[in-house]
């Protein structure tokens, strides 16, 4: 463990495995992985003792390439999943390894890979495999400083790419073609890549996931953008919304109040404030004015190397294996403004990414918020 | 059941429960819920019993939008994950199933989402969980003639992409703006999204999976550009590479030497040719020529709805929870070439999307084939 960030993260993960009970982790998530040794990758895994050693399998055409960036004690490369199976059992006996608690992501491994992992000819017999979801999210909870600015990074090609979006936003160009422009421009711009673009117009607006589709935009649509750079391994999560017209009456109302909700929450993101506070500040605003049938979706979700990522509100977590987060802490990042007002026709939803400060919040998209019109 | 597509292809799957002992399927992977319904998407579920009763649950915001396509018998609207749980165990009673078999996905479905699905409060508990994985591929894995059509359109704009990610390669350019490039011209040309695209360069050209980086390319690099539209809802697979200058001699003699083995595989791809055979075709070449010990990855997988599906060869298939394939079938539909020749600093890999013929292949991604010089 040459590089002084990882051996610290890898040092309070080992820790953090005392305290519940683990011997060792055995991880396959990226982000998971590159948090810990500086490379997380498909098709890879990642094994941390509690002693806090760390040891690596790669497919072998890999390891070149991974050895350039990784943080590690020891490295294997596999030729195939039997491989990887084998080269598993092989680090259990090199880390004198027989009994005990396995750490695994069950909020990421599929069944079948589960399966994979804890195969006879991979993992000894009396060692236990449990779920290590919450002890990685506690982990990478509160952001180093060094991560926010990466994160004010992502957030900034993030407002460039929202740019390109709302420019290039007119009736007759497809929903698909908005993300294009959005998702291009990132790349220009330092992201080496995104997560899923949304772009949903006119009645799709109301739609939960509004994923492209081939819909052409007709003049006085409503347009969702929500967009999700991921640039040097960290994102941001960004939605605004813009008109091909003129919006109605109402839609505008809409809007405004949406925004109200939103700035109401933001205005609370600073040191010690609870998931649920957050979630109130919203949706308080958006009941008293009578569109308590209208809100739909958990308010807040965390961003950092993946773009959801804990802390998630209460009962999302439960679902999604995650803990009911603590008050949050300073230098938690968060995307406020997840949930949308789904009116039937047309939905609402704006979206910014929020590091929770000391005393007050530090904003990091800072794409101008009134309703665009084109 | 209105439409006579999902309906025949509902009537096919309650024929496969039957033999499997299935009572019902309860389905999230989008691709199996598009194919017996005409909607996929996330945070949605389908419920298919054994006599061909189709219920679908979807985010209370969405029914109108999955009315539209979808062909069904019920749908319900949920609020949160707690009101999807407890829709399941409403459907279980209006279905009458108070025990038997469900088949899911455990390729598709993490531990978590698992829990989720055998909850008490949605399943009765005298109701068994088994994996449904290999009836969905097999339900799948033969292409209609309609599919078929889709799929060629979907390599059409496979083609326009590369045409788009090679006009962008030049020495300075980041393997990302190249991505770019072909992603959002496969959005104008009509897709409406893409699975991940890989471009790496110079030595990156040598790891299994080569996510674009902001790695520049330089002078003489290799480039290896793999994209997979999606239109209307069908993928395809197309893999080519480029040479930003000259290749050197070696580089240019095993791309030659790959292309031979790609095109004695495709040649290959009729009715009732096997997938270790078709795999043999590429490495036996490639072995013969003292590269064995370069070849790295499954030759062959099969592509539809999912740009990976069944068919996958033996091993692989294996531990992705599928069974091994039986020999292909005309109208199965396969991405051929996608193991490479890794030499270790640069590496090969060119790739076709081909549909199993009746006597001779029908590949669908026309690019050509050479290696491109710029």
């Amino acid at each position: 463990m040459a590089d002084s960030i990882h051996s610290a993260r890898v040092k309070k993960c080992a820790e953090l495995m005392t305290k519940h009970d683990l011997d060792v982790l055995l991880l396959t998530k990226p982000s998971n992985m590159f948090y810990l040794t500086g490379d997380g990758r498909l098709c890879s895994y990642a094994m941390i003792t509690s002693r806090g050693e760390v040891a690596l399998g790669v497919p072998s055409t890999d390891i070149e390439d991974v050895a350039k960036t990784a943080a590690f004690d020891k490295i294997v490369g596999f030729e195939d999943e039997v491989g990887m199976i084998h080269s598993i059992a092989h680090y259990f006996k090199e880390f004198g390894i027989s009994k005990g608690s396995m750490g695994i992501e069950n909020t990421f491994l599929t069944m079948s890979m589960q399966g994979m992992l804890t195969h006879p000819h991979a993992k000894p017999e009396q060692v236990a495999a449990k779920d290590a979801t919450h002890l990685l999210s506690q982990l990478r909870l509160v952001k180093e400083a060094a991560e926010i600015e990466l994160m004010k990074e992502a957030a900034r090609v993030a407002d460039i790419g929202m740019q390109a979006a709302i420019d290039a936003v007119a009736a007759g160009v497809t929903e698909s073609e908005v993300a294009g422009a959005a998702e291009y421009a990132m790349r220009r711009h330092g992201a080496e890549g995104f997560w899923r673009s949304y772009v949903a117009a006119g009645p799709r607006t109301n739609i939960a996931h509004g994923l492209p589709s081939n819909r052409r935009i007709e003049s006085g649509d409503l347009v969702m953008i929500d967009i999700h750079p991921i640039v040097n391994n960290y994102s941001a999560d960004l939605c605004r919304m813009v008109c091909a017209g003129t919006p109605s009456t109402i839609q505008q109302e809409v809007y405004d109040l949406y925004l109200q909700g939103l700035l109401a929450a933001i205005a609370k993101c600073s040191n010690g404030v609870g998931m649920v506070e957050l979630e109130n500040a919203m949706h308080d605003i958006y009941k008293a004015a009578g569109h308590k049938d209208h809100i739909f979706g958990p308010a807040i979700h965390g961003t950092g190397i993946d773009f959801e990522e804990a802390p998630l509100p209460p009962g999302h977590a439960f679902f999604h294996g995650e803990k009911a987060p603590d008050p949050l802490q300073t230098n938690t990042v968060i995307a406020v403004g997840n949930c949308g007002l789904y009116c039937g026709s047309w939905g609402i939803r704006i979206e910014d990414t929020v590091a929770v400060g000391t005393a007050e919040p530090v904003v990091l998209t800072n794409y101008p918020r009134e309703l665009v019109r084109k």
